[in-house]
């Protein structure tokens, strides 16, 4: 695991804790079910990136309330919702190494706790009384639902475009990360400046963090994700690994990799084969170069803050954003 | 068809227009898909109860801004959320006598769109930037989607007793009801003492609303409701008048009973013998006498309200919800 986690670990330690306190003590289901179902998808080793990074967007706005933590349970929370019913629409088996919740119980069970954990995030945030922070988590909720529709649209398309690509990891990822930090800025009444600058960083780090998470798909180490190899592809979701080198490729080596791309059942030969092939014409790279390029734009959008240990933390987030194994 | 209908359709014949109009302009998908699906279920004949009610709770306390039409999509939209899950939920095939969205399109669409239109909901209860009216409609989220699950749970059971049926049908029926009277009352910026009444009103009419619902189920007519015969029992959802007659029968009929519930493959005999055993212990007229009990309370609830046309149709509305057909 990167040096950089460690580092980071140490500095949010205590956020970290509080956090997960926050989190189980705002559930608050009448039904036992619930709870069993939320807590299954809520504590299974998430990494509690979006209330984390809503926090440090308060502090280095120098908010000094004790709402904060609150708060950003409204993020985990609709992170674990859309991960509920993102799981049953892509009929996964396996998230972080656990069987998904849509088998341990069933698909009705799974929505239906997903419309909970929604509901519940936007029940947090009405109790901030804040119109603005209401909004922007309302808004949130719709990019993400019509991002995976989008996604879903166009599930197996061979000619899903960059553009297109970009569209919907603005809508599925971007959103609720820019969100998260726009958040913490109102909620500490920070200038409108502040507020923009923070919710550029959080978009910004959004889209490389998708586009890692969407790299690391393409690796052969089956334990790194917690899911199995080529997950992705057997879903149909063509990412921007795949997208660029296919742009790329010559037409003999294009109709090989469009063979295994389509085949469902591809074997982990087929897979090695593929990921040799985008290799070749630089898929991998191009989604590491842009995931840099992005993560760049994360840090530059904080040059309107001085130098602190919160500032510090962000800055190393967005590094960490890049070398990430999991 | 009553005549009491045609008489509620000719007071408020202008509010049900404005409210179609709104319910089209308000929604706003960027993708098609989500149009087409949310289309699908929001119009299909749907009656428009919800949002009705809060237009008209609004124009009794006073209301004279332009904002209620709007506010009033809110209701209709969490309501066709809720039916979209719902009908996968229990899998239902036709629901107003149209295959169900689950089955024209797929399972992920249909719950993709559904917290589309859930978030859409959220977000114009955010436009008002009443954080009352938001908290409002964001718990009346919890509560519905707690009671789908409560009913999910306890699916099948014969032993749900009323009790639980009472606190089933609060939650995913009542709340919304009384939610939409109460944020009627909200925008009117009236007094505490009629936000109360018109809750009560809304919670009380939800109620009865329900119960009739439920009852409907128990006719042999098809047509009525526009989906199968005994679909509720199909689905394994007892029901008052079933949960009545079970407690009030003898050990021989109670077998029998049993032994049809638990059979999904029920005959139409089948069902008419059990319908007939209803009748016997008394289980539709119970629940008929339970849903006028309701109906009466959300009548007296508005007694703090001067006569008006507005409150006369309010009035027939809770007749309506008893002499309902469809």
């Amino acid at each position: 695991m990167s040096d950089i986690k460690y580092k980071i670990l140490g500095l949010v330690e205590r956020d970290l804790e509080k956090i997960e306190i926050t989190l189980k003590d705002n559930l608050n289901p009448h039904v036992d079910l619930v709870a069993k179902i939320a807590g299954h998808i809520l504590f299974s080793g998430g990494k509690r990136l979006r209330p984390l990074i809503m926090v440090l967007a308060a502090r280095i706005c120098g908010y000094r309330g004790n709402y904060d933590y609150a708060c950003s349970a409204i993020f985990e929370y609709l992170h674990a919702a859309t991960l509920l019913h993102d799981d049953l629409v892509d009929e996964a088996t396996i998230r972080r190494g656990k069987t998904v919740a849509h088998l341990v119980w069933d698909n009705p069970s799974a929505v239906l706790t997903g419309d909970f954990l929604l509901a519940r995030s936007l029940s947090l945030a009405a109790a901030t009384n804040r119109p603005d922070v209401i909004k922007t988590v309302a808004k949130i909720t719709e990019y993400m639902s019509q991002g995976e529709i989008y996604q879903l649209q166009r599930k197996g398309a061979l000619d899903l475009s960059e553009k297109e690509y970009m569209e919907i990891i603005r809508c599925k990822t971007a959103a609720l990360f820019q969100g998260a930090c726009r958040v913490g800025a109102l909620i500490a009444d920070a200038s409108s400046q502040m507020a923009a600058a923070l919710a550029d960083y959080g978009f910004n780090l959004g889209i490389a963090f998708q586009m890692v998470d969407d790299l690391l798909d393409y690796t052969l180490d089956t334990r790194v994700l917690g899911k199995g190899v080529g997950a992705d592809l057997k879903e149909g979701k063509l990412t921007l690994p795949i997208i660029y080198s296919l742009n790329a490729t010559d037409k003999k080596d294009g109709t090989q990799m469009k063979q295994i791309i389509t085949n469902k059942d591809f074997s982990l030969l087929d897979f090695e084969q593929l990921i040799r092939m985008m290799q070749k014409y630089g898929g991998q790279q191009y989604t590491e170069s842009q995931a840099t390029l992005y993560s760049q734009k994360a840090k530059d959008a904080l040059a309107v803050f001085a130098d602190s240990k919160t500032k510090k933390t962000l800055l190393m987030i967005a590094d960490y954003a890049l070398t990430r194994t999991a």
